[in-house]
């Protein structure tokens, strides 16, 4: 650490274990075998990069990448280089076809307009050098979300009436994956089964992280896990599979003695009910540490539970580390935000969300280190 | 827009108003007059790009910045050139002290390990090349936030043996500016008077941006307003006196009709009553839109209000544009989630938070258009 100019400045170390998010890969490929495993990283890998996360998977065999948009796919081809297969779900935005062949993005198609957009691009790059699967494009069937995909009247018009390209494949997401008893889940099942039988020698892709789970019949032909690649439970209220991959330790910037009766914090919203220590560290809300975890989160400091003291502000955390022995709480020691002990899920359920966007949220000052190896244990 | 490839390619479109940045300084200025008025861009400029409106407000004759780390500092000089005092709230990290002299930073020196590192570092400077004014450092005492800053004792032990450097400014913050009746607030005030008649000929800074509207007694010679500049109400309850500045527009990807009884969105956690047509756009919480917002947040697509349909995912939220012709709400039209209707207080209200965080959340997806002219409206 101390070695390292950049580590010395940033008030927070973020870890982020590729070898980690790999075998948490392999077992979603396992789980979801014989169907082929994708990876989602969108939002720039959940937040952790999605270039170097994409790197690490691809050596390890991934062949196909989903992100959100335009800009995210173009600067994932930029990082990946021509092989692997980069599919944007949010499709063309008006007057953006050609920016996908241009970047060799495979769209995802939503909406009757996406698709005569892409029909009219994929007429020109056809006829000028027609080559097996270029212009090929996702279709995307609405089978109980109500967000994007094509609804039951447009799909039957698609099928009546192929359009002048190939599909790639038709894929649908499911709305309460994470709940193996919701009804919907069968529901949308068996509308996308439906739906899939309509366009033979398609290939078909329905499941996420959670969707995984829900059992052979949700796998089809590719499932597309996202949060679960980051340690994220694809199963709640059940033992999480996938390993932790993230651990952000903020530095300590000073510690002080606190009275009984004293407040502490904006809003003077915490009132010490007993007199002692509170460390304070550079991290708060403008580092997407959210300020919903006011009062609720807490730290990790030489192995012990900190509670986290009053409001969160923009670019601190205080926490009370009392029962912590004073030689080990000082500026610039360390307190453990996210890792074994307190993971995104945790985090998360303190402030009121899903691990999706705590990971998501993760702030740009953090100093990121990337271990490409588990056998480099995290830095104790 | 259609002539701008950035533009088109983006979900969402940020319009950062550089010249009502610079009005709302000069508002400030005013109020807080005969102090001198600073501006605070830590959090990268309050998530709106640190180094852009500090350029506006240094040509509007700012000539104090504070950020709250030490790579925000060393960015922020790059940004700006040497002219520019720039001081850094969380202070020196420990090992870090020769980077502030490097880069001209001013450090806060919140706690005695980080002025005994400043003073072992200014013995040096001063030795090499004595100047007027070098190794100047800001003392921090604490009033009544317990987080960082000195205590009574350790400040009376910094009064009673001076540091080998000048003191460039003494500041507090205050807990509860924004509750104008909250006791706490005439206590730091008198608490930090005290202070500041320890240390005569020391220039003195306790408000920010609500602390400003606290009156005359709280000005002292300085003020450091941020988040007011970008229109956050520092008088909460009242008339914000402010101008907002940020217009952040999201295109839509898809509009479908859907019945009664149809749910939207993951969890299927909203049904819909009666029969609509929803509009799903291309930002979700993966840009900061936080998910909180879930149920709560709304829109406004060609000045109707537009209701915000279940909850926000990671790169899409889904509006009720029922109430807007069908005309007017179709794929690439834009649905205002900021702006003169619905500003960053409206949208904090809803997602539970105070509209520093609606602000410092802002995306990097975002496709953002500074305008330096108040001449140029926003684009309709």
């Amino acid at each position: 650490m101390a070695s390292d100019p950049a580590a010395a400045r940033a008030g927070a170390v973020l870890d982020i274990d590729l070898a980690g998010i790999v075998e948490n890969w392999r077992l979603l490929a396992r789980q979801a075998d014989p169907a082929l495993c994708a990876a989602v990283v969108k939002a720039n890998g959940y937040g952790l990069g999605a270039v170097p996360v994409a790197r690490a998977l691809l050596a390890a065999g991934c062949r196909m990448f989903f992100v959100a948009t335009l800009d995210e796919g173009i600067a994932l081809r930029a990082g990946l280089g021509g092989a692997p297969e980069i599919a944007v779900f949010n499709g063309p935005l008006p007057g953006t076809a050609a920016d996908f062949t241009a970047h060799a993005l495979i769209p995802v198609l939503n909406e009757p307009g996406q698709i005569a957009e892409w029909a009219a691009l994929a007429l020109c790059v056809l006829r000028d050098a027609p080559l097996p699967g270029q212009a090929a494009a996702i279709l995307h069937v609405d089978t109980g979300m109500a967000r994007l995909g094509l609804d039951a009247c447009e799909f039957a018009a698609v099928v009546a009436n192929p359009p002048p390209f190939a599909w790639r494949a038709v894929i649908s997401h499911i709305a309460c994956a994470d709940r193996p008893d919701h009804p919907l889940n069968e529901r949308q099942r068996a509308r996308f089964a439906a739906a899939v039988a309509q366009l033979p020698g398609v290939p078909a892709s329905l499941a996420a992280s959670s969707g995984i789970f829900l059992g052979p019949s949700y796998h089809f032909d590719l499932v597309r896990p996202g949060a679960a690649l980051f340690g994220v439970n694809p199963v709640p209220g059940r033992p999480n599979p996938l390993r932790q991959i993230v651990r952000l330790r903020a530095k300590i910037v000073q510690v002080r003695q606190i009275d009984r009766g004293q407040s502490v914090g904006y809003g003077a919203a915490h009132v010490m009910k007993t007199p002692g220590r509170a460390a304070t560290v550079a991290v708060g809300y403008g580092d997407g540490w959210l300020r919903s975890l006011s009062h609720r989160g807490c730290g990790y400091l030489a192995g012990a539970r900190v509670p986290l003291l009053g409001r969160v502000s923009m670019d601190l955390v205080t926490f009370d580390v009392s029962a912590v022995a004073p030689e080990l709480a000082h500026p610039g020691a360390m307190i453990e935000l996210l890792g074994a002990q307190y993971g995104v899920d945790d985090a998360a359920a303190d402030a009121g969300t899903i691990g999706y966007e705590i990971l998501c949220a993760l702030g740009s000052r953090y100093h990121r280190v990337y271990r490409e190896s588990s056998a480099i244990p995290f830095p104790e």
